[in-house]
């Protein structure tokens, strides 16, 4: 069958705040071929993807996303996998594409997903999905007593694991951080696992991420994240190999797989982080997951919007050893809820498991979702290249 | 005094061909700061790229360009720097945000050139701006004929530096490649520089381009540019251990300075070409220049569009030894060449100089430029974000 629409839509809350939390907006990917439909979700910036899937061709390195996926057939795995390149080809200039191409690809895996009535993690091979520990991933609170306080409330709706990021951390004294540091441990228990987010705050300095590893160490983090930029490998290597018992985690601002592979290359990570809704779908990010296993580098979701989006970013790894650990959102805003009408939650034993209904196993919540859409309109030398089409299953 | 304005002009030829030629449309970019203007251009995609500057901001590292450029204080090279660090922390997670830097940050050297009333490359801190020779850029004939065509043409015209890339090239077989070369080699003549562009047409393929090495290195091409898509790092680092005396060439695709600094370090390139609309503007660019030279790797600028942009993009560079060669297209678009009302052209010796004027040395031609100007409007949730502005000095 071939791909006879691809349509994008922008979700957002009716204010957004600057803060660092990704799920605030989202970009609404539907995709269909004969008389099927998948969805998926793009992360970021939705306007500038939508521009992407639309912009005029300059030339034959830089044409729209959608020229290179309407039109094509789409009937089995090996199509989605010729498609992404397709859109890596012809768009090879056109640096948002790999954003783009994210959502669509996911998509694709849906649609074939629900076409034969089998689970994403099945079309990738994978003969089940293993249980994932979930970490509640939030922002650090401004205080250590408000960190203390979330750490308290994760313990107590059962979670084992949580994550602690942005907000005030690496943006003040190495005391400070500390003391942020030691609130989510006391605040999470002795047994519990803590990581720490530090967000890129520190860029490319070597220095300052160095001078937070004692607090690290003594409250035995599990990892530091992103104590830089995703290119500065040469500080990653270097404060992997000083950190010891913390392992450095990386890796969720890859938009390509060969970025990511540099990161378990030449930036020395313990853990790679993988947003499926930017590394350009669920295929490369598949990629990756069986390359970090060849490389003794553990592969994490990265996720922080829908469980639209959580769904997919767990079914690249989905057969990795059970009780590994997983991105898990707590503090999303209504949107990212909202979307669908399933929700992944912990089991009774504080587990993750991926749905096993068709495709990614979500429906989208017409009616809530159609409250947070955004009409956008695009024109270019008097014609309309986009306008936010009806939003229908 | 604080920057007032950043205004973006999408300009285009009236039809775009499906072709490897870049000059058939370019983003031009209009900064105000008190009196003073500066202009600068982006590659590429110029629609994606303004709605990255206008797009709503989407959460904390996810902001519009504009956002972090506005209201900045411009007084001197400094600032320039910290408005780029601004842009990439802002826009973390923007793909298309170095990009749209690019144009940015050449209209903010542009304008402290003119305000200072003196060239770029004397802001960069070179002492004079040495010649280039330049290479004349073409695409491969169609067949070794039209080829041969081109390059006794190029010769007449008086080039001792060639470069064929694109087209048939490496798409049949090795046979045909090697007669392509050796059309370009008869050409252009014995004492000829003669390079070759493969335009990643081998994607990671390392085999396929190890086959056309032989009749490379018989027609002693100087070097082998991109034959494999930018992050393929292990495939260039295994055929520049292969090649000889044809050096490999690459890095034209880089968005960000880590990403030329991987391409040298670990995919040990004898050229790294930049390109100053890409990378995020001649401050990183120039950055790229001193490292590779460092590191004994030459540098060359990438340019494929007007001669605001090859200004630009000769800057970086500027202070490098005299006679390295420089980019340098000869087949542009009209619109490229109407752009400006001044154009770099060789001398009688047959080299390029940059403009001794302030700034880029480069004037708006407005009538001509306003020939190719498109409308761009761009709507969201009912308020209009970007309409194109009037195009005016």
């Amino acid at each position: 069958m071939r791909i006879e629409s691809v349509d994008f839509y922008y979700l957002s809350m009716p204010e957004i705040l600057d803060i660092g939390d990704g799920s605030q907006d989202l970009l609404l990917v539907r995709l269909q071929a004969g008389p099927h439909i998948g969805w998926g979700e793009c992360e970021a910036s939705p306007l500038t993807s939508i521009a992407s899937l639309v912009c005029p061709m300059s030339h034959s390195a830089c044409k729209p996303v959608r020229d290179s996926v309407l039109g094509q057939t789409l009937d089995d795995v090996a199509d989605i996998d010729r498609i992404g390149d397709l859109v890596r080809a012809n768009s090879l200039d056109l640096l948002q594409a790999s954003h783009t191409l994210s959502g669509i690809d996911i998509a694709m895996w849906d649609l074939l997903g629900r076409r034969f009535e089998t689970p994403v993690y099945r079309l990738l091979g994978y003969e089940r999905a293993e249980p994932r520990r979930p970490y509640a991933s939030v922002l650090f609170g401004d205080t250590p007593g408000e960190t203390f306080a979330k750490a308290l409330g994760i313990r107590e709706a059962g979670y084992a694991a949580a994550k602690f990021g942005w907000g005030p951390y690496g943006l003040g004294s190495v005391a400070a951080d500390a003391e942020q540091v030691a609130a989510a441990r006391e605040g999470l228990g002795e047994e519990g696992i803590v990581l720490v987010d530090a967000g890129t705050v520190w860029g490319h300095d070597l220095a300052m991420a160095e001078a937070r590893l004692p607090a690290l160490q003594e409250h035995r983090v599990t990892w530091l994240e992103e104590p830089f930029v995703s290119g500065a490998l040469d500080a990653y290597r270097a404060l992997s190999g000083k950190s010891g018992d913390v392992k450095i985690a990386g890796g969720e601002g890859s938009h390509s797989e060969e970025m990511a592979r540099h990161t378990i290359d030449h930036g020395g990570v313990g853990f790679i982080q993988i947003d499926a809704g930017r590394i350009g779908g669920i295929s490369p990010a598949r990629r990756v997951a069986d390359y970090a296993q060849q490389r003794g580098v553990t592969y994490v979701n990265h996720t922080f919007t829908s469980h639209l989006a959580l769904s997919a970013s767990l079914q690249p790894y989905a057969g990795h050893p059970a009780g590994a650990i997983c991105e898990y959102p707590v503090e999303l805003k209504s949107l990212a809820w909202d979307l669908t009408r399933e929700h992944i939650t912990p089991d009774a034993d504080g587990f993750i498991n991926l749905p096993e209904a068709p495709g990614l196993g979500m429906t989208i919540d017409f009616k809530a979702a159609r409250r947070y859409l955004l009409d956008v309109e695009i024109a270019v030398g008097g014609k309309t290249l986009y306008r936010t089409p009806e939003l229908v299953a």
